[in-house]
């Protein structure tokens, strides 16, 4: 059976190539209307039905065949296929079988931490989220006219950008560390990164070998624990106290190649690491010749005057340790960019393992922080937002003073975008967190989950800086209300 | 000794809160007129020397003694610091020594492939470069409004976006998909990722397990062998003739537990892998419980009619095929924003993954493409790519016939950005492409790296969609003059 005229239309004003109409057309004939065998008409005599070239069909026709529609047979021209293409198979006209599967293939073994991990609650922005930005002076005019200026000429920063980051931004960053925080760097040694997150993924994998043991704060952020279980390495837990890392129970892991700490600011409970613990963590990291992975995730947002000194900014023993930043607190999360400063030996490799991991940051994204940060704004905007959100957090210790002074107490801390509420009494925090955010539509975090292994405190994380005083005051009310009918529920 | 008046002054009408400046202050006087031991004036007094509230100076000094600047001595308040901080002890002043360091930690074996890996060379935008999409319609007046208007209300997409992508775009991605690809699946299938490279990195990490072997297309992307090196696999070269890889010779590896192609276009040498070839892949995959990754990087740059079927396509199979996409090339690689296909019982290990690795792409790009996408925009962009493509790389191919088609041939493809010159003899082609950026200023690749072995083809990679064609003639005119002048002085 030789089909035609075919039921074709082709629209020769459209913008679609009639080439490719052709293909459209035909493959719905085939589809719906032809049988296995039938023979396609002879080019020529479609092409002159269908008013349009030859080489069109041709075209068409070709396609067709390399795609397993049809068959080009020598003699009998081009017939539709005897097996359509595999994804026809289950066409209930044919009838036909798919090919035979002999079961899945399995997934790896770190796939299954992944699984783990992914059940990670991402929060949405209700009230006392922990990252949420302020909306009103983030990002500010300033920021919204650079980016604006940049879309309208994106084409100076479209191509591949070098693995470690755009030149004038490396730049400009290394500027910006020393005056900000002490560290003293090359541009060559900072790495542009998606954020702290990625930053340890690249430490996990430059700095240690799959098996190594490495130490990190108990309590500290569960998905930094998960990532290093992921990329194959120990996580081992040491305890901290009102000055930090027990850097002395380090002795308890001989084996340990390094250790992840949040030294301005430790997450959860928020307090700062001594110097008294800081000289004797380097001194650690010396005799045991181990890394230091320094994760600075809010240094910028201290409430208590200068920012505290890096250890990445104590020069003798930069090449130990490997700094974490980030610009989700200062910027928004959403824009996704931070950095890492690498030891000068180092610095290559993670340059390739950033290639390796995903080629490189958005040369826009950089472009645009670049002119923010060297005009000056950025850092008018971290004054404007340690005012702001100084008030906001007085505001929220006073509400939390008010309406929960009597079941828990705020960990002493003085910087960031959260507050650490302990319980006085053990409580089921994490079924407590599902319950507000279900059933009171706020956003907290139970710190339980935090310890690695038999929880030590029970308590909320909770943000305050994407949020006004009433706000805040009322979802503090809310929480009370919250708790207090959960704690009901639960007896 | 109590060394005052300090010869401080404050602005009282600087926007850098007052114990910020004072703290400064203290730090420059200890830096460089006191001594160890020098006893800080009483907070009462110096508070009133300088006008301002004792809250103000006790702030300053607690910093201080966080800091390591000073001690806080019963009885004889604030002091300087027998011990500055570590950074301060190579001041010539002290002389003192710093901290003993027992040597640098080791970095990891994977460190030295990472090395290795950071010697690709990031192209310039000068002519041949093969990413550089083209200046003049990119990204687009429609595309720099959504831009534009998108950075006016950043903060309705600042926050962290949940792994495995915004919800809206992976919606809109799965109807585009559908229609462009005929690739049927749910939006929870798609992981918004950074592009291909993390799309392959991602599939090395869930898909294996660290040992195994994973078969890929010789030639293929240097890039991609190293990837599957640096996270543990070994690669398994096989070769590929005129229909693609030779999925016959996958019988020389049994113990291969997944494969990655180019089957709508081979990278480097621009075939199309043909329906007997596709079809015997499925089913060797199928018999081995082998995983497909498909590299799709240029998918809808296809200059003969309609794009092939993908693999993903393939409705039954789809179990054991990973599909990579990427907007490198249809938007620009500096926007960093692609996207694969998991199969469904792989899709949440996937997102573990995504969160492990640098937790989320950037929201706000999401959203620009989701309308972009919506919009319709897309498809016009595309229609308008090809057709201004299609000419390029006519104009290339001629140049290229006319001034250099007695040294060599180009290999047949039909599909996106760059086309592959190979030279008729044995020809250093790494040295040629060195000396040709260096001398000519131009950017080729050569092809001989893309070789896992011996190199069977000595060529240059050449980019022709970010030039215009009176650019390329000239471009392929200098090549030529370039060429020959490296022949007769390498001679």
């Amino acid at each position: 059976m030789t089909p035609h005229p075919f039921s074709i239309k082709l629209d020769q004003t459209s913008v679609v190539p009639l080439n490719e109409q052709l293909t459209k057309a035909l493959q719905e004939e085939i589809r719906h209307r032809l049988q296995p065998d039938d023979r396609l008409p002879a080019s020529r005599i479609l092409a002159e039905c269908l008013g349009i070239s030859r080489n069109t069909v041709t075209a068409a026709y070709k396609r067709l065949v390399d795609e397993g529609w049809c068959d080009a047979r020598v003699g009998s021209g081009t017939c539709v296929a005897e097996h359509l293409p595999l994804r026809e198979r289950r066409d209930p006209r044919t009838g036909r079988p798919p090919i035979e599967t002999a079961g899945l293939p399995e997934l790896s073994e770190r796939a299954q931490l992944a699984l783990c991990a992914a059940q990670f609650h991402v929060q949405t922005e209700e009230p006392l989220a922990v990252a949420a930005p302020d909306y009103d002076s983030l990002p500010g005019k300033k920021w919204t006219q650079i980016v604006a200026r940049i879309s309208k000429s994106p084409w100076m920063h479209n191509s591949y950008c070098h693995p470690g980051g755009w030149g004038p931004f490396r730049r400009v960053l290394a500027d910006h560390l020393r005056s900000a925080r002490g560290i003293s760097c090359d541009p060559e040694q900072i790495i542009i990164t998606s954020g702290i997150q990625q930053g340890l993924a690249l430490c996990a994998q430059i700095l240690f070998n799959p098996g190594d043991a490495v130490a990190h704060e108990d309590p500290g952020f569960e998905v930094h624990r998960s990532t290093l279980r992921y990329w194959g390495l120990r996580p081992a837990p040491v305890p901290v106290d009102a000055e930090g890392l027990c850097v002395e129970q380090l002795s308890a892991f001989p084996e340990v190649r390094g250790v992840l700490v949040t030294p301005s600011h430790q997450y959860p409970l928020g307090m700062l690491m001594s110097r008294q613990r800081r000289e004797a963590l380097i001194r650690w990291a010396s005799a045991h010749k181990a890394w230091i992975i320094e994760d600075d995730y809010d240094n910028e947002l201290s409430y208590a005057g200068l920012p505290t000194t890096a250890l990445a900014a104590i020069a003798e023993i930069q090449s130990s340790v490997v700094y974490l930043g980030s610009f989700s607190k200062m910027i928004y999360p959403g824009f996704g960019l931070g950095y890492l400063v690498a030891p000068k030996s180092a610095a290559k490799a993670f340059e390739g393992a950033k290639l390796l991991s995903d080629r490189h940051e958005s040369e826009v994204h950089q472009t645009i922080l670049t002119e923010f940060i060297s005009g000056g704004f950025y850092d008018a905007h971290v004054r404007r937002l340690k005012v702001l959100y100084a008030k906001r957090r007085n505001a929220a210790i006073r509400a939390i003073g008010r309406f929960l002074g009597d079941i828990g107490h705020l960990t002493i801390d003085n910087q960031g975008t959260h507050l650490c509420f302990c319980f006085e009494k053990a409580l089921d925090d994490v079924h407590l967190a599902d319950y507000l955010r279900r059933e009171h539509r706020l956003e907290t975090r139970a710190l339980s989950p935090c310890f690695a292994d038999a929880p030590k405190e029970y308590g909320l994380i909770l943000g305050f800086a994407g949020f006004s005083e009433v706000q805040l005051e009322n979802a503090v009310e809310e929480l009370s209300r919250g708790i207090r009918s959960f704690l009901r529920t639960s007896n």
